[in-house]
């Protein structure tokens, strides 16, 4: 049985959707996603905009409430039929996480094995066929196949097959 | 560069010690681990003392003030010079200890660095040349070569490499 490596920040969860609607309400000036395309936060956001932010995500309970992203619950849910699915989170930048981001998996997809979650921060750690994460520096260092779900950070990255949601995913690997 | 994973519980961590301890001062029956070589200890005590053993590791803070096992300090120290190391622990199976194991392996091996944390379940998702490990269902699974640290359950257990102290792992990756 292959085995698939999923990564949680904008992938599963969307992190950056809550960022993003938590920032423009209490500085009342609308920052969308469209906004950042092909850009990181921080080089967007002013520093103190950037420091806003950092202490969102360092806040008690943040990942707690995050939005599901669309489709993951389905689709996972499939594969996981198929496919021995882990779930690769780099939770080491932010150890206050840990508690709710287990949490937010066994509420969300209880169908996963808590055995199959990873918390980690170097990603070229897992040993698996695919790895589905956001992030170019990790699929840099992952040692099988790097699959780049499309986040605003990351729309001009190459080099990668790329999936744009979660239909996509179950196209690559359902069909 | 070799990459090598290193266990938490019996490896590093006098997880076992402190759980003896506690358990023979609480119910006054000096138990040792002389006393549970070739078992578990969930073969060796009654059912109440089982469910005994569970609520300590269950327990708020448990994982915090754990003794460190001999030598791992200073074996791990000079063997981060020649290798990667990366920290494997099984904390799924005790959610609230995370953020205990966190520290605590920041407080005692300052040297390592948390990108190389890896806080899992089944341990065959890493990514790695060798794993140090008491467990032998974990080296089992484990795609590289898997070294058995000695622990009171596992002195019957054959078929690895096997390190009864970090002077062994010293010996086994410096000399």
């Amino acid at each position: 049985m292959q085995r698939i490596a999923v990564d949680m920040d904008e992938v599963m969860a969307d992190t950056l959707g809550k960022l993003l609607a938590r920032y423009s309400r209490e500085q009342n000036t609308p920052l969308t996603k469209k906004d950042i395309e092909g850009k990181w936060l921080w080089q967007v956001l002013p520093p103190e905009g950037v420091e806003l932010i950092d202490s969102y995500l360092l806040s008690d309970g943040f990942f707690e409430d995050i939005p599901v992203i669309e489709g993951s619950q389905e689709v996972l849910l499939r594969m996981s039929r198929r496919y021995q699915i882990f779930i690769a989170t780099a939770a080491m930048a932010f150890p206050s996480s840990f508690d709710s981001k287990y949490r937010w998996l066994r509420r969300h997809y209880d169908f996963l094995s808590p055995q199959n979650f990873v918390f980690c921060g170097d990603k070229s750690i897992l040993h698996a066929d695919f790895l589905i994460d956001d992030m170019p520096r990790n699929l840099a260092s992952f040692q099988g196949e790097g699959i780049l779900f499309t986040a605003p950070h990351n729309v001009n990255t190459t080099g990668y097959r790329r999936v744009n949601s979660w239909q996509d995913v179950d196209a690559m690997f359902l069909t």
